[in-house]
């Protein structure tokens, strides 16, 4: 498969993350006990992380690093709102609600954002609650929260923020040294342009400490991970080893970049292209300006008959080109991520073939 | 990092195992929906699946498979014993008493096998019984189980057998049409020469089938896991896609390489020069060779002031040769892995400069 990926991640390497995986490492040797360590601090340092919090790798992918942390830091006394407008905000109450947490739901429309003064008020009407749960920026509909007046609402509640910032890490700016939160989880394949295959909790050191035995779960035990990683720098169980030296890779060229700052311009030049481009097509974005983020764009599919995604689709991937179905239920909807290491011409080319299907797929047909 | 690894997986990797990491999948891509489906079918023909057994992947590693395996498989009204005789199988039985299934232990020595005539007396004393995990190749010392005496002892015993056979399948034989098992569990850097980040079950669908809900573990559901690739053939949450691609060349590779049976051969021929050269200085192997399997083997460290494990180490790791260290806690022992894609002139370097790492630790120092 070549070409470019307009998805919301798994995304578009570089040659040179690639080429990162091309060694073999013995995953309890020394080299790779080096590299485990300065794929942490590069985390900590996009984070902010300071010397409060510090950053626990997981093997899996971002969902498992979301399971990690629900297992291990909503302890047997605490009860957890999930603020939903989304999938991710969905998942998150399922997940904690499997593993039999205390959990419950604030369910916002999934084009609206998280409303603070909604949260405020129902945090001071359920004092029970003990912690927060929110996506940053949902990948439902590119939908990006407004962090600091969340974070700011359950920091005046006395309450626990757990973030899942899967979507912007490394895009939008997170810094821990300011922003009240316990933890912030992300994975190796958004923002930072890793390959897939492991996600990340970056979590409050005296939280952490006071976790042991809450996970139900060995595996996704973000706590024994942490004092894994802590007592003798290696993973506790076998690490995605050629996965991790693509990340190492891939914080050091994000650095490089410009790190979150240089991403975000990026990503905003991009979003603003295929914006200008659909509109021009008649295509209109689902969300209002002032709610979407540049990471993932979200659509509405043109009510006519001659449009058609699955064929829209075919003609693009064909090209190289592969965009992203909606996930909206309410709407026909179609998404185009803005993320991955494509340079604009690649953008300028999938938007020319997306112009002539549409174009295509308008024209009446001879046979018809 | 270059070199070879003498461990026990992850493992040295042909060249074009990692070259098939170097292309970007889109994870919800008909094209690697096809390579999902070509894995899990390379896998259910090495274990001989036939129509009752399917493979179901996991993220993560292996011990991510065994504790999907054991949410889904080990329902509310099953006990699970767990035959016991190294660090892995002691795992099996952290890993389900930690999330709250009945569980219980039938230990036998680490340098013992699990004794089939104890196991049928245990299960016909112990009628609540109604499952049993073992291991298969117990890694912290090679020890190959008598898997099809086990087999059949429970199965006469009326009980189902769950299968950890991590560092066996695919060079030790299993046939799922004849040998009875509910469940294999293996992952992809092992015997499969692939890159580490992906754990299987190779499960009885119609047990699959009555698991739905018991796992309290969103993300390590393997029924749901199940049902997501039969239902659409996708991944239900990010898989790492550069690591599928690898695993699904390597699997090639597999049977280009003469299939279980090659590799058995390799492996073997690869433990009797590692075994002949040890025994040549006087290093003695840990177990009785009826014990031993060809995939790791474990030597009692010599019992000599000059002895070091790190400067043996060290000294080897110079010259790109890493070896493992042991994992009995009564015997100092270190271990060889005989596995992965280590060419026969590749071992004979490593034994080389063995040797002379002893001598050279044995040589009376000039400073002393």
């Amino acid at each position: 498969m070549s070409g470019y990926l307009f998805t919301p991640g798994p995304l578009t390497t570089t040659e040179t993350v690639r080429q990162a995986m091309m060694e073999d490492w013995g995953s309890r040797d020394a080299a790779f006990i080096r590299l485990t360590r300065e794929t942490r601090e590069g985390i900590d340092a996009i984070a902010g992380a300071g010397a409060t919090h510090t950053t626990v790798l997981m093997q899996g992918s971002g969902t498992f690093a979301v399971e990690a942390a629900l297992a291990t830091l909503v302890g047997p006394r605490d009860r957890l709102l999930v603020a939903i407008n989304g999938e991710y905000g969905r998942r998150i109450e399922k997940i904690a609600a499997r593993m039999g947490k205390a959990v419950e739901p604030l369910s916002f429309g999934d084009t609206e954002p998280v409303d603070p003064a909604r949260l405020k008020a129902h945090l001071e009407a359920n004092p029970e609650i003990t912690q927060v749960a929110v996506v940053h920026l949902e990948t439902t509909t590119g939908l990006l929260n407004p962090l600091p007046e969340i974070a700011s609402v359950v920091a005046e509640a006395g309450r626990r923020l757990i973030l899942d910032s899967m979507a912007a890490f490394g895009a939008y700016a997170i810094d821990l040294r300011t922003l009240p939160c316990a933890a912030v989880i992300a994975s190796s394949n958004k923002g930072l342009h890793g390959t897939p295959g492991i996600g990340f909790v970056v979590a409050e050191k005296a939280l952490l400490e006071r976790c042991a035995g809450h996970s139900p779960s060995v595996s996704l035990d973000l706590h024994d991970q942490w004092r894994g990683f802590e007592s003798n720098g290696q993973w506790r169980f076998t690490p995605p080893t050629h996965i991790l030296a693509a990340l190492h890779r891939a914080i050091a060229e994000h650095a490089a970049d410009g790190g979150t700052e240089g991403r975000r311009a990026l990503y905003g030049a991009n979003a603003a292209k295929v914006t200008a481009r659909m509109e021009a097509l008649g295509i209109v974005p689902t969300l209002p300006a002032e709610l979407r983020s540049s990471v993932i764009l979200t659509f509405d599919s043109p009510d006519a008959p001659w449009f058609d995604f699955k064929s829209l689709y075919d003609r693009l991937a064909a090209q190289g080109f592969r965009i992203y179905p909606g996930k909206l239920t309410q709407t026909e909807t179609f998404r185009i991520g803005c993320i991955g290491a494509i340079p604009p011409e690649g953008f300028d080319a999938m938007l020319d073939a997306f112009e002539a299907a549409i174009a295509d797929m308008k024209a009446p047909k001879a046979a018809e």
